[in-house]
């Protein structure tokens, strides 16, 4: 019953690692696209709504990257595949 | 028994460097979105219900990478399915 | 049947590290070309329809790489091939 | 007890790294934000109130991610669960 | 028949690492090019057409160093010439 | 009572570290704002006034982070209630 | 018969790694190319022809890196020398 | 009597990288504020009096980082509690 | 006959991580020139001959530092010395 | 004896890694004053005073954090406290 | 004669590693040079062969570092002069 | 007599490592200011005399960090304290 | 006689890595020296001789560091007077 | 007689890297100040006199820190303390 145990803190460090470095790159890319966004406002407040508009569309589509990240950091600590198999394994008999 | 403590390190480890690591990128995300929000504001003022009402918004969103990361890390201090796994065999007779 | 354990801690670590670090490409790429997609449209506003369209097949593409990354990432943890190899032989006999 | 040995080393390290780390981030975008801050004082004094007003919510926003980092590491240290369990096991009889 | 596992677990982190390295520089440079030919679009509207089929021949010409990582990918997951050997092997009595 | 030599050891890397590296961010973060108050000041010298109370609300601001780092450190040698079970156990018995 | 899993476990990691590694230079350095070549037409459209011909005939310079790093990952997947004679040993006898 | 050895080798290590590492960024810091400010002297001479004294009250601010580090770094090595303790257990019998 | 499976292993990792390595510089350097020689094309058509020429033949040079880790990888995989040696000794009797 | 020889490596190593890291910092951040000065004393000529008596002062401050690393360093290799303890316990019978 | 497997190993990785870094230098600063030279044929033309010349000397110059790390590349499988002498003494009787 | 050697090797590892990084840091910050310093002396040439007093008492001051290191380089293997205790001990009677 | 391998081995690595790490910086430098003497020329092609002269001079200068480089990863390979004493002793008795 | 192999090894390694990453800052630094003397030149030819004898004269001072590492490697292997006392105690009886 020894794998249960490693395919928990395989699991663990993995997830925890996946968010923790998978958050730096869009975090970083939104925190540039909504500057550029605020200098364009301030440059051309005519165009606040299609500049709104493209902001925030944009920023979903970057922001699909950090969900990434964090799907499969959900996966690994609640739907596990792997931890499932072997709990079941487990429960049988082990 | 052993099992308990190698679940329990691993959560520590890995909680205290998702957080660590994945608040670099947001907060310098939101340093260079604010600083440029503020050169916005001197640049047209008039402009500012629109600029402070975009920032925010926008400021929630490279927010939101961080609080994955904070999400991750409670969830693997406070609600870590597989400590709680362990826990409950060890409660039953270990 | 350790097998199975070593090949379900490879996968899980794998797929954590992949999409990880293959995130961080894409979200400062977009969000490059996201800020001057805003500059832009601040710039000249009469060509926004063929700004934003560009703009959005560009991401598309820029997007492809992320998707390449959680591909792979899935794969490995729902549809690993080495896995199922060892899954089925521990299924005839192991 | 070899157990809480391993706990209390992990939670000692996890902790000194995340908020080590963690607030390395912060600090830099503060600084920019700031820096900004002071340049479009002195561009636009006039709006020194809006100015000054956006920048301390920005900068409180932040801050948030320091304080995720020091909330975990305060956790770590003084209100660790795993520590806690062990602690409690150890005082039944370990 | 310990090899068809050593075998498992290095394919499984040679793909994800491949592609999770591998999509940084390809998807850095996509936005790159995307955002330049933005500003492009904006300082030359009447050359739009030149431009957006320079600019796509290019990206699918840059995306193609992604490509290669993904085919990389794939062939170690599901057409892995070193596993198909050992798998044979095994079959005819390992 | 090996337990009490990991303890004091992982507490004086950990409290080393942390101060060393959560130096640095908050350094530059503090240089980079207080060079813009001095390019401020030269450029708007009437607003001085404006410029070093906000310079000073902000760089305390800053400089939180770094104590923050400085706080963990202290608790770390000098408040460490891991060390403190441990040494309050060697007392009673060992 | 140990040296064929050595043998095939140092090829997978190494072709990975080749292939993964040596996309982020090229890929890089196109988008840089590709990003001038679209301000150069934008600023001088012109000159069209000669620019798009400079810009593919240089690509392709750029892009026989990529091929070179591909070249080596293919040939230490699909006509590994080493492999071979391994592969062929164990044929005779082993 | 082993464990003072290993609490010595830990402090020396701990102390020499927690003052090296944390050199680095007050001096950047202060490097860099003292530039703009002999920059700021040279293009507004007259407030060469309120650049000064802002300059020298920024500075011991950002040297304050470097003093926590110094201060960690003397406490690790004149005043360290756990070398102490163990000091004071092996005059009492070891 | 062990000395075999090492030198291979040591050859295969070799040659791709020299190659893989060996790529990056190459091919930014290469995609720099390219990118200025576009705009310079754009800046002075009239020199186009010149600067194509120029370009190829510096292109050429760049080239070779990349050739040199081809060759080395090349020779590495099909015409290494210690490979042969080891080989035929063990052909000879080993 | 042991013990001494332990200690005396953990010195040696310590302090040249503390020198040497230490020195990065406030060599680059005098440089850039220094280039700086000499840019305002081109500048500005009849603020040399004023100049280079800021830039001394400055510079005295920058280079303080050099000389903690320095003091450090010396003290590990010519003051060590935990030397002197296992020195003056060996030469008490060891 | 184990020896000789251990110092053709060390020759294999070294002499890739050698070159593999190695070229990264060389490449891009001949890169650097070459992109420059094209922007100064395109600003005067007139002097195209002073500017040739001088960037062809100067390219060799930069070229020789890179020829450098091929020699020892080259010395170190072809020319080794370890790999000789225990050659030589395995010759003699081994 | 084992401790001879420890401390020769650690001596040995540490002075090279000490200088060998220690010098990137000094090099670049007076290659800094001695660019500067000729862009000074082209600009305002009239005042070369204080700019180059000022830029030899500056690079005095950014070479001290580099003789820092040479010291301590130095004082490790010439006047090493550690080597010369163990030195007198083995001559004692070791 | 195992030393002379041990010795053997390690000059190979060192000298490899040597150079390697070594031909980055002077390739560099000299690029970067290059590439503003030939905007040099461009901008005052009357100064063609100084310039030249120089230049030629400085890259002198700079190889220098690649030549030191260069002569210790020589002299470790073909005149080590470590490898000398040990392969004295052996050819003497060993 | 172990004892001379290890300094041995720790000399050959410690040199090599030593003058490798030594070399890369001055050559860095002389690159940059070079680079801005022929700048200088081309924009005041009149001032060439001046310009180089501060060139040569700073260019010594830096190319001293690369001559530190050069020394410290050479007298690693030529003159060294610590393999010369070994080789003196190995003659005399080992």
């Amino acid at each position: 019953m020894d794998y249960l145990a490693w395919v928990a803190v395989a699991s663990i460090l993995s997830s925890g690692i996946c968010i923790g470095i998978g958050a730096i790159g869009p975090a970083l890319g939104e925190g540039r696209a909504l500057a550029q966004a605020l200098s364009a406002l301030a440059q051309q407040p005519d165009e606040a709504n299609t500049i709104t508009r493209t902001l925030f569309v944009g920023l979903a589509m970057v922001e699909s990257t950090a969900i990434y990240c964090f799907v499969v950091s959900m996966i690994l600590i609640f739907a596990n595949p792997f931890w499932q198999f072997f709990l079941a394994r487990a429960g049988e008999g082990g």
